[in-house]
């Protein structure tokens, strides 16, 4: 298991290099922390790893739930490549950090997960919002949690997943504030990315999901809403996560927060109309 | 079994009636011919039924050849509904005709599939290009096949798809000829309906495909090209059927040749941008 990096990245070179060069470095241990602002235009992928048994419900779940669960590409059970993700990339080694549940548990947030992969392992790359947000701030509309230097605020809304076998739950939703002219274009621009959630699920009254005290986060950090911000409402990649750990599988890998794998794909390349 | 119906509709009748109304006509038999025309805006669904022990693989497949296979949704297994794609429709009784394959075997066209059903059965429904037809009519993109009352002239093409377990082989496209001045157009938006195909896998020279003979077609008629007709080539849903096919699943199932099953969900619903 390659440990804490010795020799580590700083975040200047870091973004500085191509997203081979990227996973090269997470693959030695040289970069253990987030990938936010790496590879910029390339697009990342959120991970959940499934044992074979559990696999087709799990696609199931996020084909029938395909805003807060983008599926870019599953993998063959037992094999932690994806030549169409990333050319080169073993799954086992090219994130910078991983969480690993057994029953549901938490078990531990291993630098590599050699020793936990098994030969019936499927793994899903989910779609994240780095991509829609990069094309956003392209566009000029401005992300209030970055301009205040915070984490996104999630919650969970009362909008329930279409369940799929033992996979169910309720949609977890991240949270920006949009001036109220720019509504418009941030609903255009993030649906160009169904691999990057897609479209809002939800403009407007916070109440409609649910969302009763904005500052009661259930991840990240309470927002910060400008005079005539309205509240947007996206697909988060935390519900496949808390669909799986409630119906406990036998073991589930997944990414660490914000320590995703880096594509050679651009979104550009798969972004629609 | 219901036989070919006793009490036809005439296309008429049938074309003036709601999705629901049509799918109750087809479940008793009433009618047992082609949809194409019918319940016009509304989505239609080729039918993939397999059974459990290959869906995984087969989802993948799918996943994995959006073009040629786009996946609306899966059945639970054993689950003959899709509350999703139609309320009430029971995926045995609704579309018109089937077609049913014993490792690979052609065995059968029956009206419905009430005894071929297992509790093992997973039924994909894959998008059409009825859908996006529809829509290159309403735009003014004259369809050649429609003016020259033939069937659309289809390809074995040398692209290979990406294989997912025991499922590979070549992606079969379709082909319409669109004057020059159309073929942005034609390819804007047909790229709105990923649930139709999408936008087109080529447009021009059809050797590109290794196709050398226009005349020879695959599956349908062939092509009728007026002078400044530009070849553009769509994946077809034939593609998944002859992977199926040569995978020799243990049974399959798939509606017959342009029997298609009709959705409450109208093509407008799910299009991009």
């Amino acid at each position: 298991m390659t440990g804490p990096a010795t020799a580590k990245l700083t975040f200047t070179e870091a973004k500085t290099l191509s997203a081979t060069e990227l996973r090269k470095r997470i693959r030695v241990g040289e970069w253990t922390t987030e990938t936010v602002g790496l590879g910029l235009g390339q697009m990342q992928a959120n991970l959940a790893i499934v044992p074979l048994e559990d696999a087709f419900d799990f696609m199931r779940f996020c084909q029938r739930n395909p805003k807060p669960c983008p599926l870019i590409t599953v993998t063959d059970p037992g094999d932690p490549t994806s030549p169409f993700f990333a050319a080169d990339a073993d799954i086992r080694t090219d994130l910078p950090r991983y969480k690993v549940f057994v029953n549901g548990e938490a078990v531990g947030s291993p630098y590599d997960i050699v020793e936990h992969w098994q030969s019936d392992s499927v793994a899903f790359l989910l779609g994240c919002s780095l991509t829609f947000e990069d094309a956003l701030l392209q566009a000029g509309v401005p992300l209030r949690h970055l301009e205040h230097d915070r984490k996104i605020p999630v919650y969970v809304s009362n909008i329930q997943c279409t369940p799929a076998g033992k996979f169910a739950g309720p949609m977890v939703v991240s949270l920006r504030g949009v001036p109220g002219h720019l509504v418009s274009k941030a609903a255009q621009i993030t649906s160009r990315y169904p691999w990057g959630h897609g479209g809002p699920v939800h403009v407007g009254d916070p109440a409609a999901l649910g969302i009763t005290d904005l500052d009661d986060v259930a991840f990240g950090e309470p927002p910060v809403l400008e005079p005539g911000d309205v509240p947007m409402f996206w697909g988060c990649g935390i519900t496949p996560q808390l669909a799986a750990e409630r119906a406990k599988p036998r073991y589930m890998i997944t990414h660490y927060p914000e320590h995703m794998l880096i594509s050679d794909r651009r979104s550009e390349e798969d972004a629609v109309c």
